[in-house]
């Protein structure tokens, strides 16, 4: 098999591009099936590169003289920006010159991006953006979290198809159980957007539809596939990042307050932030951004080495599972 | 002034009656303005008082011979179940016989009860359950949390003035911090909903209108009245409980595992799990159903006595304070 190629978008986020660079080096030199395209100001990639050792024959330098901002206008940005490495990298995907792109830069300027230069897969109504979310035991994928809200029904059916087959294939879950969120467990709750979405859910071929799921069931990792139009989803990603900061916050206050707990304190806090970590958002990697001609993988504005290399890893996951044709079939199966 | 009367449905919820009467007495003992209804089984009322020390002139026993679940339909209930303890007790606030009613009884009966039976109060459209959330360093108020969903952007405009009249009068926090939930700090950003009633909310004269809200700020108490549209609403209330459920769990197993941690966890599991209760939505008393033509509280079904005893000081405060007199004002005013 040839070579999965992914363009990396190292200008972007807080700790571009020193934490970019590194997690491609860490990259390629795991796995010799990946070529990293290294899209960002040559001179800063260079420099970075050179305090590592890494194979030549992996990674390559594509200049890019702009850099686009969070806090840009996105439409504007992709537009005037042409020769930003974000706009580069989205190019690259389009015609082909890579199979997948990560970026830790601005969340509106991908998105509209990978609509508007990437584009859909033919028969892709939105696509979705979908996180990984962290459950009891492990994970789930929350679908949508993007930009474009007030969904349609038919939509929600497609963000059922596309999670499905990506947890099935890139996540690995057998069978995986799709959930749509709502307000209470019965067919006929909900507003007008998930009452018609479950009945349109519910004669839905291929996928393995549990029926409502209300919001408290979520952490207890009742589905696999978390349903939602992205006004809601992006209520339960932020809600999700809220309440845990503000419960270990407390937490840590607890643990190091008065001097009667200060054995337990050292006892016992490396232990608990282990747990913990496992219930942190940030933990889980980039949100793939799916139904688009190739992979766009969006990680934390905050990511480090560990988080652009498993991105990267997405992408080739992405490639050997072939999921756009696979997604592609789930969409035309006949409802 | 004259004696507050609440009407209490001792039949609804887990721990009926014992633990609702108990609140009863509790809420006589400690306040003489106050008379109680105990609305319920007679045999069974007069069963739970004789336990107790109380005021025979501040409780009285209203017989009723129905009882309604948790899973009945609400409307068929409310409809058919007459002579039940719920809708005995929505009868005395539509009548005036009492000023308040609390009950740990099912929410959907009460919903439906609250608006067809006591009937809402002039002006309002829609009315709210808002609970209480815990915050880092108190509390907000959710609103809306109940039954209608799909909510115009006029309807968040009259939550965000009943929540802050409540939050002023009830709470006593001054000029409270209105929020609307949002997926963006800016103007533009949402859905139709919301991107229509920042507009409206930004012109509503006596309300403090601090702008949007994200997910993510709620629990760090960025407001005082969270607006929202109840489907979200919902969603918000029942991932505090999951995702705080969740947590803890991980944190017990935590502390209580491993043998290195045994005496940590000793020092420390009495002081953290009285930091954690600090951040249950339990601890925060029932939900006021506002806009009505006299209170109900909605308590949790699994209320103890704690609770009930003050759901019925809300339905004193509520009184005191002519609550709906000031709800009437602020929904009058120009905007």
């Amino acid at each position: 098999m040839s070579k999965t190629i992914v363009a990396l978008d190292c200008m972007g986020g807080d700790n571009a591009p020193f934490e970019i660079v590194k997690g491609a080096v860490e990259a390629t030199n795991e796995n010799k099936d990946i070529l990293v395209k290294l899209v960002g100001v040559e001179e800063q990639i260079k420099e970075e590169l050179s305090k590592y050792k890494y194979n030549s024959d992996q990674l390559e330098i594509v200049n890019a003289t702009e850099i686009i901002e969070t806090g840009e206008p996105p439409v504007a940005a992709i537009r005037e920006k042409t020769d930003s490495s974000l706009v580069k990298c989205l190019y690259m995907v389009k015609k082909g010159e890579a199979d997948g792109m990560v970026s830790a830069g601005s969340t509106g300027a991908n998105l509209v991006g990978g609509h508007v230069i990437i584009g859909r897969l033919k028969g892709v109504q939105r696509p979705p953006l979908a996180p990984l979310i962290p459950t009891k035991n492990g994970a789930a994928l929350l679908i949508d979290c993007g930009a474009n809200v007030d969904s349609r029904p038919s939509h929600l059916v497609q963000f059922a198809k596309i999670g499905a087959t990506y947890m099935e294939n890139i996540v690995g879950v057998k069978n995986p159980r799709v959930g749509l969120v709502n307000i209470g467990a019965e067919e006929e709750k909900g507003n007008a957007l998930t009452k018609e979405a479950y009945q349109l859910l519910k004669e839905t071929k291929g996928i393995n539809f549990i029926g409502n799921v209300e919001a408290r069931e979520i952490p207890e990792g009742v589905a696999d596939v978390v349903v939602c139009d992205a006004f809601v989803g992006n209520v339960i990603l932020k809600l999700y990042e809220g309440v845990g900061g503000v419960l270990l916050s407390k937490i840590k206050g607890t643990i190091t307050n008065g001097i009667k707990n200060k054995l337990g304190a050292l006892l016992i806090k490396k232990d608990l932030k282990k747990t913990l970590k496992t219930f942190q958002i940030e933990e889980y990697g980039g949100a793939p951004l799916l139904g688009l001609k190739g992979l766009l993988v969006k990680t934390h504005g905050n990511s480090k080495a560990v988080e652009i290399k498993n991105s990267i890893f997405q992408c080739a996951t992405f490639k050997e599972m072939d999921l756009n044709n696979k997604i592609k079939e789930k969409l035309t199966m006949e409802d």
